[in-house]
């Protein structure tokens, strides 16, 4: 019988608090400048299992039981996965289902885990022996920011150098231990699709805001300031640093032709009442990706006025998260989403249970 | 029996195309960067009656039938007042009575009117002499922008050098009857007081937008190209200019520390309506003050459109103006908002009959 080459992974999302915004080079997703995040905790983790077999006649991807078919949906995954074909020598056909929590293109960075998970996956299926920057630059070729989530705790995506790309990838600032008490509390106001996705959105930047360069300049001191601050648990320092980089973000995405606008009157309720908060000394910064709803970063004891202020501003659903790890392989039978035969196993997310459910 | 020292003046607002964000000198009023305006027609009149009497025992200011009473209020119109009698060599105290059917402080440019109204009412009403570039300087003194409307058709406001401001006023770049076809739409969307108001707006985001700089390199350059469009009666051109500018300015408000965000939902479904209208061609251009009142430059034959797309976002009341001139004084004495006792006539805006109506 021969050997079964199928792996699961989880991954976790990262929340950029230095934000990417800008490729240099768009094939080989090289940013613009440096960026860096915190990992998020399980609540809103992908599970993905990967399968390569001579069974299988084409490619199939299922994302949250939907399996992908336009060409568009399916450029999210493909290049990762050929860039694992290419690295293995394999030519088989692969099966990948993945499965998430988090809405997938709501600027939530579900697509980080997603594509973390992928690599993670995929690489352990064809038993690839890569070192974790290596899985970084995989993971960076599939969605950019998942080059991040490699790591638990709080890591920076280097800029890098090389043409190639291969100094382009995440480091771990501090583990998932370091910071006991932060919080990222994660508002869902919208969970809808975009208007504008974050690749053309960035594009567009890079190409016609007359103010984005301004952005590249100061970067570079930010980032050193931000990681700076996390090593010390230096909360309102880290916090300000947040709220600054990413009214600067949307200033440039608003700056660009056309227009991006990805905040609604809910995140800006959510900002000023936030800035009320921190009258007397910052408790809470918050966070805007490429999508209205908003990330705050906080500390436990701060959390329950952090969530009246999404309640007040009408964000009902959230979560509270502590600092997360990094990518794990499931090695019980009972975790695969995707059968020794190549089926793919009924599963679903138990709200109740709060729990991933998968019919064996 | 002695010289009533009294003057009525109508001015009207300008809309600013390129716009006014910063100042070099907080008490000259002496801006960061050059801009320019269109004048809008009488729709949106100010009407301001200035007295001067021995019989007066203190300034009084009125205005739309409100006396101004609190040291921030007054603050608005007494430095003007003041320099104005400084040239003038007099002490005596002034009634100033001003009516708009503009609201006051929504972004709405209603203030330039008023201002531009009150130093053409007070100057004349004590027989000063003045060239319409130091009216404009007046004009500069009391509001910064309504420095552009002292003249009717488009306007430049000329950043100048000199440190004493005597060069920064504006001078015009056509009349008003050099685009008979253009049009301004102006929609009002909330009439309520601002957040932040215009004042502390560009002073936070002159010591503390990061971005600002790069805006200040690019602006003579468009300043430039707008006058040209202007020249050109190039609608689309001029109208693309508008958008890019007024995003930018409003990009380099959202960098600003804290963020100044003056747009909300309303403000992004009629730019984002009016991007869908020029998808074929530039056929309008948006633009922005501080406020979400959106103004849309267009031409006649498109102003159904427009109105359209205001009504679609929401937004109930809007004028359509012309291209409209500049102050006028009014000799009549029926039209004086004071009598030549110094009481004041009631008055007010039947906006059935759409005029003005004084108790006479």
């Amino acid at each position: 019988m021969p050997k079964i080459l199928r792996a699961t992974a989880e991954a976790n999302p990262n929340i950029a608090i230095i934000k990417y915004w800008g490729k240099r080079d768009e094939k080989l997703i090289l940013p613009m400048q440096g960026s860096n995040s915190v990992t998020l905790d399980e609540q809103l983790k992908t599970r993905t299992t990967v399968m390569f077999s001579d069974k299988f006649r084409q490619d199939e991807i299922w994302i949250n039981n939907k399996q992908l078919t336009t060409p568009e949906e399916l450029e999210k995954v493909m290049p990762q996965l050929n860039i694992i074909r290419e690295m293995a020598k394999i030519r088989l056909k692969a099966k990948v289902v993945s499965y998430s929590v988090t809405p997938v293109a709501g600027g939530l960075a579900g697509s980080a885990a997603g594509l973390a998970a992928v690599a993670y996956a995929a690489t352990n299926a064809l038993g690839m022996n890569l070192s974790i920057s290596e899985l970084s630059v995989l993971c960076r070729l599939g969605s950019g920011s998942a080059c991040r989530s490699v790591y638990g705790g709080f890591a920076e995506w280097k800029r890098g150098e090389k043409a190639d790309g291969s100094d382009s990838f995440a480091v771990q600032i501090a583990d998932e231990k370091h910071w006991p008490d932060f919080r990222i509390v994660v508002g869902v106001a919208e969970s809808g699709e975009k208007k504008v996705k974050s690749r053309a959105g960035m594009k567009h930047t890079v190409a016609n805001s007359i103010l984005y360069s301004k952005r590249l300049e100061y970067l570079p001191k930010v980032l050193k300031e931000s990681k700076d601050a996390i090593l010390k648990k230096d909360a309102s320092r880290l916090f300000e640093i947040a709220m600054r980089d990413s009214n600067d973000m949307h200033a440039t995405m608003h700056d660009t032709w056309p227009p991006i606008m990805y905040l609604n009157d809910a995140s800006k309720e959510v900002i000023y009442a936030i800035h009320e908060l921190n009258q007397n000394g910052i408790k809470a910064g918050y966070s805007f990706d490429a999508g209205p709803n908003p990330t705050i970063f906080t500390l436990d004891k701060h959390v329950a006025e952090v969530k009246k202020i999404l309640e007040n501003a009408g964000i009902k659903k959230m979560f509270v998260s502590n600092v997360g790890s990094g990518p794990k392989i499931l090695k019980d039978e009972i975790e695969h989403l995707i059968d020794e035969n190549g089926n793919i196993r009924k599963h679903s997310f138990d709200e109740k249970k709060n729990m991933l459910v998968i019919e064996y």
